[in-house]
Order: C-alpha cells, then structure tokens, then sequence
C-alpha cells in the first residue's frame, strides 16, 4: 500500500523547493486513520478575505466530503478559513455515515480553528466503503492548530498521497505591475484517474487577490486544459476534488491578468503530468495531440479514446509502434473520423498517412523512438480544425500488481 | 503469436460435436497468409437460395471487407453462395489496397467456385495496416473448391484463430412440427473485444428456411442479447463480423418459430461467452447483472462499466470482494444511479444494501466465493425496472504479456 511501491521511473529528481504564501499555514500529522508510520492528515488555515474556488469530480457516486465542499464554495469570504484532508479512508460509499463523519469534523476544525462551519472544506482519500474513524481525526486537531507553519506544504504534499510513489508540487512566481504573487500547489492521485473535472486531490495557494466567482472561472476552465486531459486508466474517482485558494495577502490583484492565467496553465499542466507521472505501474509518459478533426470536442473525444486503450497502452509497454492500435481507439467511439485520412506520428516519425503506412516508414526509426520514457504521438484526422493534447501513461504488470494484489 | 500460448483455464473440456448441417459445405488449407505450419484459410460454399444476414462493427475505422460484406446483404438469393475468411491479417487500414485485395479474392471465389460476385462474403482477421497477401489466398482457391467437405466444420473453426487459446463452436437443433433442423456455429475472438453490434468473427449455419430480411431481423435482434453484452477489454475491432446463412435444406420454415429463436439464442449466448472464457489473460468469467436502474439502457451503460473498468477487473483477479470499486464504476458514467439506493452483491452474498456495507456481511463469505472461476455480480440500483446482463473476464499479467510482448 502507500509508500511501499517503488518510486516511479518517471518521478522528477526531487520535490521541488515551494517558497511561502502569505496567508496560508499548514500542519500535519500522524493521525493513524488507516495508515500507520506516516502522516495522514493535513491542516490549512486560510486568513480572513480568502476566496476558494474549486472544481469536483462529476461521478455520480461521488462522497460526502466532496458534496460538503461543493455546497460551501461561493459563500462570504469575510472571515478566515481551513482545508483538512485525510489519506487512508475516502468515506465514500459510507451511507448516511458519510456526512456524519463530514459534520463531526467541520464542526470540530470550525471550534479548534475559530473558523465559521461553512468555511470549512474537507477530503478523504483512500479505501472506499469502510468508515471513516473521524475520532482519530478530531483528537488531533488541537495539535494541528497549535503546529501550524508557513512552509510546511511540502509535508502537507506527502501527508495527503496513498498509491502515489512521490510527493507531487509545483510552484510559480508572476510579477504584476513590478509586484511579486506566488502560485502553490500541491496534488496526489496516481490510479482511478480519469478525470471528469478537476482530478484526485488538488490544493493550491495563492497570495494574489481575487474574486470568488471570477477565481472559480479561471480554475475551471484551466482545469479543462489540464486535470481534464489526463488519464491513468479511464476510471473516475468518488473523491476527485481541486480547491484553490486566494489569500489576498499580497494585495495585488491578479483577476484577469495574462501572466497569472498563463503561470496558473503551467502550474496545473505540471502537477497534471505528475499524476500521470506517478501512474500506477507507469513506465512512459504518453502525450498525445490530435489535429485536424471537425472541432476541438471530437478531437478531445478521439485522444482520450486512444489515451484509454488497454491495447495501445499495453503497445507501448511493450515499445511497440502499433499504430493498426491506434488506428482500432480513432474507430470505436463513432466520433466522426475517415479512415483513409488518418495520418499518424511517434515522434517525428510520421508512420502512416492517408489512410496507409507511409511508403518510406521505416520500423527501426519507430522502434527506437519507442524506447524513450517519454513518448509523442501525433494523430492528424485530415477534415477540419479541432486539436486536443492530452497525456496518459503506459499500462504494464506493475498496475496489475498494484491493483490485483492490493486493496486500495 | 497464434497457438502457443497456453490454452485458457476457462476453456471448455474440448470442442464440440457438430452436427452437419444440408445444404453447407467447408474446406480450410495452410495457405501462409502469414502463420506458418497452421490452417488459416477457410472457404464455406453455400447452395442456391441460401439467406444471408450479418451484423458487423460499427468502427469508423471498419476494414475493406467489412464494408464489402455490408453491401451485399439483401441481395439476390436465388444463387448459390460462398464465405472465405483468412487470419493473420485484418485487411484493415490498409488505404485503397484494402478494397483491391477484397476484389481480387472475391472475383477469384467467383471463379473457382462458379458464385456470383454479389455473392461472395469475406472476412479477415489478423493484423492491422499490413497488406494483405492475397495472392496466397487465391493461388489455393481451386484446392479449397475441390476438397469441399460436408464435416469439416472444426476445421473452419481452427482456421480462423488469432490469438485464441481454443476453437468455439456450439450447435442446438430444433424440433419443429416433428421436423429436424440444424443450428451451428463457429466463432474466433480473444483480444479487441467489445463489440458495438456482432463482434469478431461468426459464421451460423442452418438448414432453416428463412428470408433474408426476417433473419437479418432475428439475427440482429439476438446478437443485441449475446455478442453485444461481452467485453473483454473495451476495444473494439475494426473487423468484427457475423454472418448467419440459412441453407432451407431442411425444407422447414423457422420464421418466427419461437422455439427456433430461443435455440439461436442459446448458441448465440453459448458462442460470445466462449469468445469472453478466451479473453486475453483471463482466469475468471464474471456475469454481471444490473437491476432496478430507470430503464434497459441505462441497466447497461452501468453493467458495462463495470465490465470495463480496469480496476474492477483488477481486483476480481487478485480475488477481492471490492465492491467500492463497484460503486466507483456506476458513478463515472454519469447515467442516473443514487448512491444511497444502491445494493450489491457477489454471488448469493449481499455485500452493499442501500448505499453502505451490509451489517451482516462477513469478507470471508465474499473472498471464498471469489476465488471461484464463475464469479456473478449482482447490483441493483433501486430506482426502477430496467435490467441489463453483461460478461467480462479478469485484467492479469497474462493480458499484459500477449499485448506488450506481441505484435498481435
């Protein structure tokens, strides 16, 4: 179970040095919830005049903590405010104990943190099904109130994984009008992924200001640049929840603002391909970009079909260019596609066009290109304008392993 | 590739004895299309007034046979007709070659066999984006046409295998109005599995009588039941094909005989459970039935998701009664199902009942009944009357090794 699997071969050499933003704090802790030896729960105290936006999964069997979040996003950011989040139990799938256990913890963060309930957000990541032992939770929050420290995010990143094999953060510095906002984040998640919104579990932390409504825009739609274009193995977690938080504390407002809007992308972008990353058993990081379909949505529609196919996935395992594979993902979703204009890339080598294996393809080229650990494949549907990339990972015996030999 | 892997542990003791049915002959050759030492070319002649119906992929990307068999049906069948299938390669995406072979081979059937063109149905199965050599075919067609047999029907089901680990056949007859008449089928399929209308290859043979437009209907109808409620990894074929020939030798009418239609069903279902035991990998059938949801389609957008979820699949391997992995695959569809309704259980062990664990449930009684081969998953939504059965089979490291170690 977590922290026992071998690091991915694809981690970053190390987690990254975050710098500090003003006005959040965090702490964390061994709470022992499921998993004993390691931290398990992580606290984020928010100054007053926080606004937090955030994007969920739309599953419909998502769990309570996360329809808990959903109903307190958009309420008045007037006073202070606090992220607590578990690894080890999901409570999903817990019956009416779902929002009790929810309850039970916001209302005990709300009275250890001096914080309005309703400004409480709450994760659970882990086992689905079983009960969530708040208790353990809730008798440690005085200690996590009382511990609270601007550069603890990084244990914070490791405090929330479960199957992840690393630690994932990223962070950005944007200058606005000779002024300096840091962006923060931090992400675990590396099976069950397929996002259908934002993704597993997600917190980031900026000191810029901005509105609560126009944060939740800029956070939803990055997410679908980002979060929503990566997949592990085309399962949608219960839990899946990004919150985004914007302190204020810098005072200089970035609603709006290009360089915010494009460091934010990168931001996302990266912790995204960490997930990917760190996808279970993954060996390769596969990006796909697919050009040329009727509209952006169909090419999107046709990318996902070729990132979520056992068979190419297992090709590519396998550092097997197998195109006739990709060839078999563009046909089965009935998402308007002409056979005999496909043309397709590994890199860039250009392996079929029109329809056909280009006439001067040579394998060896392919095959060489196959064995890197990071892998591009190009799709060109020749019949109109549309573009998606997204970005999976191979699937080997190590997902298996994990998940066959492994209740998670 | 073909053959030498080891025989899948669900096969069934050994082939079945297949009647011979009037009016369908069959002669197979090693024609090294691309196997060596193996069978992989079959010819079955059909005699005048024989009806012909089909079903086929609904792939955008669907090879030159397919297309071409999808022209013929509903034509003239006052003549006599002729089914040649090849394995070794699929003919598909294989640009404006892919038509050319099909024309060579069919207007060479034609020939040799004294059929119309319009007549000639072929399938190919194999490879993607190679060509086809089909010179190979049509250099042994006046063998094929001279060594015609009455009983060769196991050999037509040997010679059309890819990766198979096992020949499918099935056979019923049906008594009607104290007349005999024969039902008999042949199927190959492994890999590639998740047929949107028929699925792979089938060929049924009966001396029913029919016209061609209530068979296409009965076929259709039935294959909806069978071969469209299997999945084995989600993929889907480029090349998938069913065609069913009533020879009327028998003289006996089976048009809407309701005895006839539960008969083929039963082959039918027989057949596609077959193609589901030789699913890449696969070590445990799984029937998955799917109550109480608002209507029959949704009933099977949610049975298929849990067929097609990896980590379903995963944990039914390692022999895990996860049932949160159940309530994880119901909810990423997004088809209506309410968390707190929801009822599971494995086999006659109720595991989940309305939306959290079943208080009387005991792990041991659901880990003892997963360790069987034939394992039943039964979800009731609780929301209506709509009903679904579909059947996959477990994700192992043998369906990573056939798909990473192959070119298949």
């Amino acid at each position: 179970m977590a922290n026992t699997m071998q690091k991915s071969p694809l981690a970053p050499a190390c987690f990254p040095k975050l710098p500090i933003v003003d006005g959040v704090t965090f702490a964390t802790i061994a709470a022992g919830v499921r998993y004993s030896g390691r931290t398990d729960v992580m606290l984020a105290k928010l100054i007053t005049g926080t606004s937090i936006a955030g994007v969920f999964t739309k599953s419909t069997t998502r769990a309570a903590p996360v329809l808990d979040c959903q109903a307190k996003l958009g309420g008045d950011s007037t006073t202070p405010a606090a992220i607590l989040v578990n690894s080890g139990n999901a409570n999903a799938f817990t019956g009416k104990n779902g929002q009790t256990s929810v309850t039970a913890i916001c209302d005990a963060v709300a009275d250890a943190c001096d914080v309005p309930v309703n400004r409480v957000f709450t994760s659970s990541t882990g086992v689905i099904g079983e009960p969530l032992a708040h208790d353990r939770i809730i008798e440690n929050l005085e200690t996590l109130n009382n511990t609270q420290s601007v550069d603890d995010v990084e244990a914070a990143a490791n405090a929330i994984m479960t199957t992840d094999t690393y630690a994932k953060g990223s962070a950005k510095n944007v200058q606005i009008d000779g002024q300096s906002v840091q962006i923060v984040g931090i992400a675990k998640g590396s099976g069950m992924i397929a996002p259908d919104m934002a993704t597993m579990l997600v917190y980031i932390f900026t000191d810029a200001v901005f509105e609560q409504t126009a944060l939740q825009q800029l956070v939803s739609d990055t997410s679908d640049r980002t979060f929503n274009c990566i997949t592990v193995d085309s399962d949608t977690s219960t839990s899946d929840s990004l919150l985004m938080a914007a302190t204020g504390a810098s005072g200089v407002n970035a609603q709006d603002n290009v360089d915010f809007t494009a460091a934010l992308h990168k931001l996302m972008l990266d912790l995204s391909q960490q997930v990917v990353r760190d996808g279970e058993g993954a060996t390769k990081l596969v990006e796909i970009t697919l050009t040329g379909a009727v509209d952006d949505s169909v090419a999107r529609i046709h990318a996902m079909a070729i990132a979520n196919s056992p068979l190419v996935k297992t090709a590519i395992a396998g550092e097997d260019p197998n195109w006739g594979r990709i060839v078999m993902a563009i046909g089965k979703s009935g998402a308007p596609a002409d056979r005999d204009l496909i043309s397709i890339s590994f890199g860039d080598v250009n392996v079929a066009t029109e329809g056909w294996v280009n006439p001067n393809y040579v394998e060896a080229d392919a095959a060489a290109l196959m064995k890197k650990q990071e892998i591009e494949i190009t799709v060109d549907l020749g019949m109109g304008t549309g573009t998606a990339t997204v970005w999976t990972c191979d699937l080997t015996h190590g997902y298996i392993e994990i998940n066959a030999d492994y209740r998670s």
